[in-house]
């Protein structure tokens, strides 16, 4: 186990009819908040109306931002800069999914930026630790990026076509409201999507180069383990709240960085995705179940115990003690069974998409880094294999 | 599933010499600092050479309270209530295991106390939740209690023989350093006293009658698992980095309230055994690893399902569909076969306690209040019959 430092001070708001609290955890912090959001689906589930009421009842002045888009654009962070300058605005509040969060950490880490600065340049292309960002609060729509509570985000460039994250703890939200109901209303290819995610997460911290990790390893096979139990049976019964509030639970835990302090995630099947993302316009979670699997079979040998016990520990596979790998290639075959019953592509032929950018993915995946992914180290040479192995 | 908030702000700092950090991480709270601790063992092990070292590098200056006792008192409570306000101090330090911090927390929240009010009845004999507290840092030297990141406070009243907690988010510390090389020099018994305690926090999380609670059940089911594993080897390998940095990191996890949100734990055992060490001074540990075999004794017919799947899950019994009870019988066997192996007695006349006092304790468990334990809830002659069974 690694030295590490833990530190999460978002408030976790869970239950029924809790974004009614809104105005009150908002209050606090705000004279007047950008209400940020996405394509309008609040407006149809009644979230965006009671949201609204909740900081009306509190006299919370605010304006405005829809129209955040999956794999939010960098354009959008640009133009919620700009409004929260001109509005003197003192709060975000970002009420939807992942990509609205994402969208409202960079807008809210990009308003403190120099405007000397070339912000993407600066901060996106390189990494570098955002120090300073206006207060942020999450209505959480659909659980899956694990965004409400983490200290990162994504964006997309839209004129370049990199898709980068940043990372620094002035971006964790105050506050997180999580009302499974508000699930409901998702689309069923959304609810996979989102889960696909949410494993992902799980996984990447779980396949690390870091011995003696086994108390966070038991932690993330436990939240597997419930995830593979939950994530169908949301499929067949998508207004169950007791099935709803097991997965958005899994689904903060995921990402809150808990599950992954003294270990080193390996991250490359996000970053393989990332890439995928940024030239198709794909959902994030349909392009981790075709990724993931490919990434499995072209790294497992560079640590085949950790393998095994992910497959006996996750999955039941017996170990075949005369011929270790069948156990091995058993778990990576039953993690594509999982995708395939979330109704998920497992190849990117499913999804239409051929060669055709392999080689320039993998170039782009290495553009500003020596490498990607930690579990075994990826040249634009394995990247490349991995596109191919997943076609 | 119940609605739920999760809010806990505590900085932990883990790993190999961090207590070397406790100078830069009480900066910014901190001109005077009072330095809180127990009988002397941090002096012996060098900790206290660093802690104050650390201090004096970053120029903080400090007031010392030594000589806190396993099941801390009240006058040593009151008694550094009025140093720190005759010191003018602002931040209390607390170096050593969960004695020290629940000390160090009480006087935290007494010194906000207003004077004319008996602090004592008010709060500890109520439960009214504390809301004003000075801040805290913790370094710890011993996994047991929890209390490093955790919102309450255990105290023994010296005059009156109450043993009562009292909590609030005010308590939660601002950092918790952790290096588990400090515990290298811990007794044998004590880590075993510690485990038990640690293993007492699962249990009493996970004894719930909240149903669809199944991740959080997982995540217990991960940390006991741990333990199991762990707790012996420590015993075996005392100066082993990464046996103890697993018992550390579940002993901080399992007693953060991560773990129960969305159910409602028992703590009956808990509430037992600090009547008995309110009358006979012995380890907490000891005394759970007594009284928690004997409630599981009395109780498991009020959710004979909720034991066979601890039996099933942690101890890995298998189901026996002809006569269940057995499962779970097997499982609580299990669980004191575990405990003798960490040489904890799991019977009261182990540490010559006999039953003049049963009848005693009973009643004064259940002095303001209505009832003890949530899984059942324990009246007199309930208590009074555990600690029969506990004989």
């Amino acid at each position: 186990m690694e030295q590490f430092e833990y530190y999460n001070p978002a408030r976790i708001v869970f239950g029924k009819d809790k974004e009614l609290e809104t105005g009150r955890l908002v209050k606090p912090y705000a004279k007047k908040v950008l209400l940020h959001y996405g394509g309008g689906s609040i407006k149809k589930n009644g979230v965006y109306d009671r949201v609204v009421a909740s900081l009306r009842q509190e006299q919370i002045e605010f304006v405005e931002l829809a129209g955040v888009v999956p794999n939010p654009r960098y354009s959008m962070v640009q133009k919620g800069i700009a409004l929260c300058k001109e509005e003197q605005i003192d709060f975000i509040l970002a009420v939807g999914g992942g990509s609205v969060i994402d969208s409202a950490k960079a807008i809210a880490v990009g308003y403190y930026v120099d405007p000397s600065v070339d912000y993407w340049e600066t901060y996106f292309m390189t990494g570098k630790p955002a120090e300073k960002a206006l207060p942020i609060g999450v209505v959480l729509t659909m659980p899956a990026a694990g965004s409400e509570t983490s200290s990162g985000t994504v964006v997309t460039n839209d004129e370049t076509h990199f898709k980068r994250s940043i990372g620094g703890e002035c971006m964790i939200p105050k506050f997180a409201i999580i009302n499974p109901e508000n699930n409901y209303t998702m689309p069923k290819y959304q609810i996979s999507c989102g889960c696909a995610d949410i494993f992902a997460h799980l996984m990447e911290r779980y396949f690390t180069q870091v011995s003696h990790v086994d108390y966070s390893d038991r932690l993330l096979e436990a939240s597997m383990k419930t995830l593979i139990h939950y994530a169908p049976l949301a499929l067949e019964h998508p207004c169950d709240y007791d099935i709803r509030a097991e997965i958005a639970w899994v689904g903060t835990i995921a990402h809150n960085n808990l599950l992954d302090r003294g270990r080193l995630g390996d991250w490359g099947s996000h970053d393989l995705q990332h890439e995928l993302g940024a030239i198709y316009d794909i959902y994030h979670g349909e392009g981790l179940s075709i990724m993931f699997p490919a990434w499995m079979k072209y790294v497992w040998k560079e640590n085949p115990e950790r393998f095994v016990q992910f497959a006996m520990r996750v999955w039941g596979v017996d170990y075949a003690m005369e011929d270790p790998e069948r156990t091995i290639l058993e778990g990576i075959h039953q993690t594509e069974v999982f995708f395939q019953r979330l109704g998920l592509p497992i190849r990117l032929h499913e999804l239409n998409i051929d060669d055709t950018h392999f080689r320039e993915m993998a170039e782009k995946l290495l553009v500003n880094r020596e490498y990607a992914g930690n579990f075994k180290h990826l040249t634009v040479d394995d990247a490349y294999n991995i596109y191919c192995l997943a076609k």
